[in-house]
């Protein structure tokens, strides 16, 4: 009966953090209308919290947030999950490091996807969150598990929080929702300007004893001490 | 008499929805000044709620909204008509399923018009939404109605709800106007991202059969029951 | 007296209006910290309400304008005028019908300006409200009346109300300082449209005649009923 | 004491603008979630005020802000400090006359550092702020004195404000604060207009001699009486 009553507390809480959490990607303008959804795992149960279908971002409140198992079934809630809620729970299913994911069609990492490009580690920013280059994802149709299995592959052989899905967009996954909306923000920050950099010429690569060296440091020393999610997985 | 007054009713509801619709098009900062429009058709009469001329964004409250015929006469209201009043009531003339028009001069939308050139299908969304290749239509001086027959033409001889006129601008259509306004807001957006993809390399395209699934999917499945409207009008 | 007091009565609704209209200038992203300005005319005087030197956005109330005679002598005012104002009086000085001057370094159009290349007549829009191409003005060092008279020479050499002064930024003109904002505004829009159009590939020119028919009827049917400014003073 | 008391007072007042100063890199959009900082030295101490490390952009009211020492050690503060204070207390120890450090990831800065290119001086506000091309910094890896020690070099071999620091990002300086911002926010203006310009094709440089006009007059009649920073600590 407490345990009841601690998750139920747990997930208002979740409820809440997703719903704010929608706010950070039009404040960072990751989203078009609504394509683009969080979820959090709900910690210690085989659940999670996560954006509805089709609703206005300027309706999603916590109560509107929708509360699945993780084969992506409704368990809570008065709307449908988001069509992405296999994708997620795959990833929950098979990544148990991962608290938060996130899917966004953001501009410059989708057009890195639309040409099947991992975007290289030429600057700082890139080596501190995402450890080297963010790679490339299969090409994937929604229905089925194809979207998280090529998630979850790409993410397992990397050690990059992000991954570009072919002709589609970006997962990025983290300890908790918020470290995951914080690399989807990051990632669609380092695709544009590494973009723009490209149009200019050609980039200067960082030698891969400094990614290390940066990676290293900003995941121990930068308030992130948690291991690598894609390693930590195997 | 409760004819009329349901239409009244019906009218008001329309105007209010209307107004607040062109906010969506400074939201997502598809408009300069006031270049852009909205309509809606009074379902079941042959009229049309559409924004007045000249007005600026911030005045469009539901009462500036104006009320004309599908001849593009005004029928109701203290401002002229949108200019482009024309374009939209002859596609309510020939395009029976649909129930709003859109016209903006979107930036990416209107760089792929200017160079008379569709948009390829390389993303997942462009398939979702657009069902291939969003296509070009003529060029058209503004007076009489060469704009809103190269609308229909077009639309007529694809499944997208997105035209782009040559050296103008986007249009798109849907069963009710929030419909049309969601497609103007993904149709710059895939125009920009295509546009970045392109810029620097060659995007994948989609192989049409997954194209195909991926909009059959989107029309059937994700909360938009209607058929595609340009074919419906056959 | 009583003319004294018809003036201060305009120049008090012009200090209000010109303050208003540095708020457009924010809206639409066309400066970056204090970098534009906007004057008006004050009708049948040798007088201008022009901005401030160096005074934040955010401060730009009706009080903060500064009056101007047309050799750009602070007449009333608390703040030194801008350092553009020598600039804006020349242009009132010897183009009477103007009657709003508006100078910003807005991003796209400054491209065009740094490369002394005018913007092509591609879309209907630049037919609409520039009447073909954008030209571009001589290199002028501020400090004398170069900027001014390099302004004037190339307006009354083009229907156009715009100017891209080279490796500087563009000044726009209109009958009032409304129409020279919205000019500003709508010179931005087609700057950044035709560039992208160009990046894509080649825009496609629009037939001379057309540009002419579409010029002819936007200044004289959509409620701009003034002839074109910098032919009106030859 | 009343030293003391006078200091309190200083720091209280740096605290409040260097805080509210945060809220001008959002607003111009030179940083994406926390990546800036903007510092202030303490006039006449061995101080400096600077923005923790981590926080969210809405918390960083005055209270929230640190002050250390000009080794970067902590001094009052509830928070650690940012991880780029030894970068700017390097800064402070060898450039006396600094007054303001802000440091960002602004996106076309940093595409141009990415390359490490300078960004040639083909715009008169180029010529105005920063007196000449805008120099590119050496790569340097954080946790040492490296970051400092290229940022003061490549200040003190030119008359800029602004160092684009190879693979990294922007960093500005100021007799005060609020003028580093200004150089952070007209730095990444002409960095993305620079760079457009030259998408289309070729800039035109401005001969050195009216670079040097124009330098010499912002600096001495636009409000900013005081000499270059970079060239008055030799």
């Amino acid at each position: 009966m407490s345990v009841t009553t601690d998750v139920a507390g747990t997930v208002r809480a979740l409820r809440a953090q997703v719903a704010e959490l929608h706010g950070e990607l039009t404040r960072w303008r990751l989203v078009a209308w609504t394509a683009g959804n969080v979820s959090a795992r709900v910690p210690g149960r085989d659940l999670m919290v996560i954006k509805p279908s089709g609703v206005s971002y300027d309706e999603l409140c916590a109560e509107a947030m929708v509360v699945c198992d993780l084969d992506g079934r409704l368990v809570e809630g008065a709307h449908a999950p988001s069509s992405d809620t296999a994708a997620h729970a795959y990833v929950y299913r098979h990544l148990p490091q991962v608290g938060g994911v996130v899917h966004t069609h953001s501009t410059y990492a989708t057009a890195w996807a639309a040409r099947r490009e991992p975007i290289p580690c030429v600057l700082t920013m890139v080596a501190d969150e995402f450890g080297g280059e963010v790679p490339v994802g299969p090409f994937a149709l929604i229905g089925d598990d194809s979207i998280g299995r090529g998630i979850v592959e790409t993410l397992r052989a990397s050690r990059s929080r992000a991954v570009l899905m072919a002709n589609h967009g970006p997962f990025t996954v983290g300890p908790d929702p918020r470290a995951a909306v914080k690399a989807a923000v990051l990632l669609e920050d380092v695709a544009r300007t590494v973009h723009i950099a490209r149009q200019g010429g050609s980039p200067v690569p960082i030698a891969s004893e400094h990614v290390d060296a940066l990676f290293d440091r900003y995941q121990n020393v930068y308030g992130q001490p948690t291991r690598p999610i894609s390693r930590s997985d195997a």
